[in-house]
C-alpha cells in the first residue's frame, strides 16, 4: 500500500444503504442480527472460511482484536462463514467446534447457501461478489458499504477506517 | 487493553501548545525541525534508544508503518533519539550507521544532553517525563500533545488515534 | 527446557518395539502404513486434531518443516489425526480439505475410534497414553518408542534427537 | 533447502584442524579462549556485526539458545564480531552495551583488525574467508572446520548438525 492521504481512504461512494445479509443460521447471537438493527453503529464484517489458513492465521486474530479494542457501543463485529468450496467439510458442526476451539465470541452469521445446489457460491456472496476469503467489508453507522478489501488489511490502515467511520456526523 | 468508547480514545486535555523538542542534530533532515513548523500536520514521534531491544523489535517497525501508509502532507513522523544510559555507546557514529542498516529514512533527532554532565536525562526527555524507551509522543494540528504512550501501543489503536487527529478541525 | 548434556536427550528405555498404530483409514498414502514396514526408518508421528489451534499453529508446520528436510530414505513424517473431542466436527470429509488446504502432502492415518461409542478416545491414543494434542512420538529404527512429548518441542531439539537416532546403529 | 540424507549433512572434508581465532579481546570470558582450549567440544561460533538487523533478528537469538539447549559440557557457543563496515560505529563501548541489552551471556570475541589500516576486513574473517554476517562456522570435538553457513541456518538442521559431531567418536 502507498500512502494515502486523510481524503483517499474511502473510494467506495455513498450511494445507496449496502443490501442486507442473507444468512442461514446465527451463531454466538441471542437472535438474528442485521445490517438494519445495527444501523448506528460501525459494522465490521469479516467474511472467512474455518479450512482458509490466511483465515485463520490473520483475519480471525484480527478480528477478535477489533473486537477487544473498539467498544460494542460503537463497532459491531460479525464474522461471516461464506463457504464456497469444501462444503461438506465446513458444515455448522465443524465451524461451532471451530468457534468454540479458536475462542471466538462475536455472532458468526453463516451464508445462505445458494437455491441452486449445483451453485457453490453463498447468497450474501454473491449479493456482495466478494472473491473469496479472508474479505472485509466496512459499513457506516448509515448502513453504507465503505469498504471492500480481498485479503488482509494492515492493522495501522483498518483502526484509521473505523476512527474516520467513527468520527463521521 | 480493554474496549475505548468512541470519545475515551484521548485522555489527554489540550491545554497549551506543547514544549518545543530540544534537539541537539536533525539527522535524515535537510534543515532542522520542530513542532512549530510542522504545525498544521500531525506529529508521531517515536522516542528510542538504538540499543533498546522493545525499540528495535517494535517501535522502528512500526514507525516505518506510519511513515508508508499516511501521507507526508498529513502525518509527519519523527525518531527521538533519546539516550539515557550507555550514552558512549551510543553516539552519533553509531546512530547514523544504525540508521543506514535499518533503512530509517524519516527525520530523526537526537535529544539535547542535559547541561548538568553528570545527569544522564537529555532535556526534551525531562521536559516530556518520557519514563523510558520506547515511548510515543502524538501531537494534534495545533501542536498540542494528545496522546503519551510508554511502551508498544497497538497498530489498530495507533491508526484510530491517528485518524482521530487527522479528522479534527 | 534447561541444558541437556549428549547421554540425557532420551530417557525412555529400549524395551520392547513399540505397539502397533491402529488405523482406520491412511490419507495420503497409497497403501496403509505400519511401524513394521517402516522398520529401518527414523518414524516421526505428530499426532494432531485439525481444530487444536497449536497444531495447527506450531505442529502442522514443523512436521512439514522435518518432513522436508530430512530424506524420506532416513526419516518418515506421520500426521495421527486423533480426535477425542468434538468428533462430528472432525470427520474424514473435513479433515480431507484440511490437508487440501494446509498442503499437507505426508501419509495421515486416522486413528481408530473406540469399539466402545461411549468412549472418545481412539485406540493408538489410549495404547499410547498420549495427554492430548499436539503430541511428538520418534521411533528408531528398530521401531522403538524414544522420545514422547506432549506439547510443542523446539526445532533445535527435535533436528538434534532424529539426528541421535539416524547416528545409531 | 532440499531433503538431506544421513550421509549429507556436512560436505566439508576432514584435512586439517581449522586455523586460529584471531582475536583483539574477549567478552563474557574470564580468560581468553581458542580452538585450541575448545578441543573436545562442539564449537559453533557465530559471526556477527551488532548493527547487522538479520544477525540481531535471527542469529543471535538462535545462538542463545544452542547455548541453553546444549550443555557447555558438549557445546561452545562463540560469538564472534566481524565488523567490516561502519567501524567508528561498533566500537568495544557500544558492542558492550548490546550485549548488555540483549542479554548475550556467551563468550565473544572481537575480530583482531587488519594490521594495513586502509584494509577494513578483520583478520579472523579474512582467514575463513566468510562472505558476511550472520555466518555459522561449527567445528568438531578435534578442531575441525565441518559447517560454513552464510546467511540464516534453520534451526532443525543446526540442532541434527550438532547432534551429528556429539555422536561422532
Amino acid at each position: 500500500m502507498n500512502s494515502l492521504t486523510n481524503s483517499q481512504f474511502f473510494s467506495i461512494p455513498k450511494l445507496n444503504p449496502a443490501p442486507e445479509l442473507l444468512v442461514q443460521k446465527w451463531l454466538n447471537a441471542d437472535e438474528p442480527l442485521s445490517l438494519e438493527k445495527l444501523r448506528g453503529k460501525i459494522v465490521a464484517i469479516f467474511a472467512f472460511q474455518m479450512l482458509c489458513p490466511a483465515c485463520i492465521e490473520r483475519s480471525i486474530p484480527q478480528a477478535k482484536r477489533v473486537d477487544r479494542i473498539f467498544s460494542s457501543e460503537d463497532v459491531a463485529v460479525i464474522g461471516l462463514h461464506t463457504v464456497f468450496e469444501h462444503h461438506q467439510a465446513m458444515q455448522e458442526e465443524s465451524l461451532k467446534a471451530f468457534l468454540h476451539e479458536y475462542r471466538v465470541n462475536f455472532p458468526v452469521a453463516i451464508d445462505l447457501p445458494s437455491e441452486d445446489e449445483n451453485d457453490p457460491i453463498p447468497q450474501t456472496m454473491r449479493t456482495y461478489r466478494t472473491q473469496g476469503t479472508p474479505t472485509l467489508l466496512l459499513f457506516d453507522r448509515n448502513g453504507y458499504l465503505r469498504q471492500h478489501k480481498f485479503g488482509h488489511e494492515q492493522d495501522l490502515v483498518l483502526g484509521a477506517e473505523i476512527m474516520a467511520l467513527l468520527r463521521e456526523e
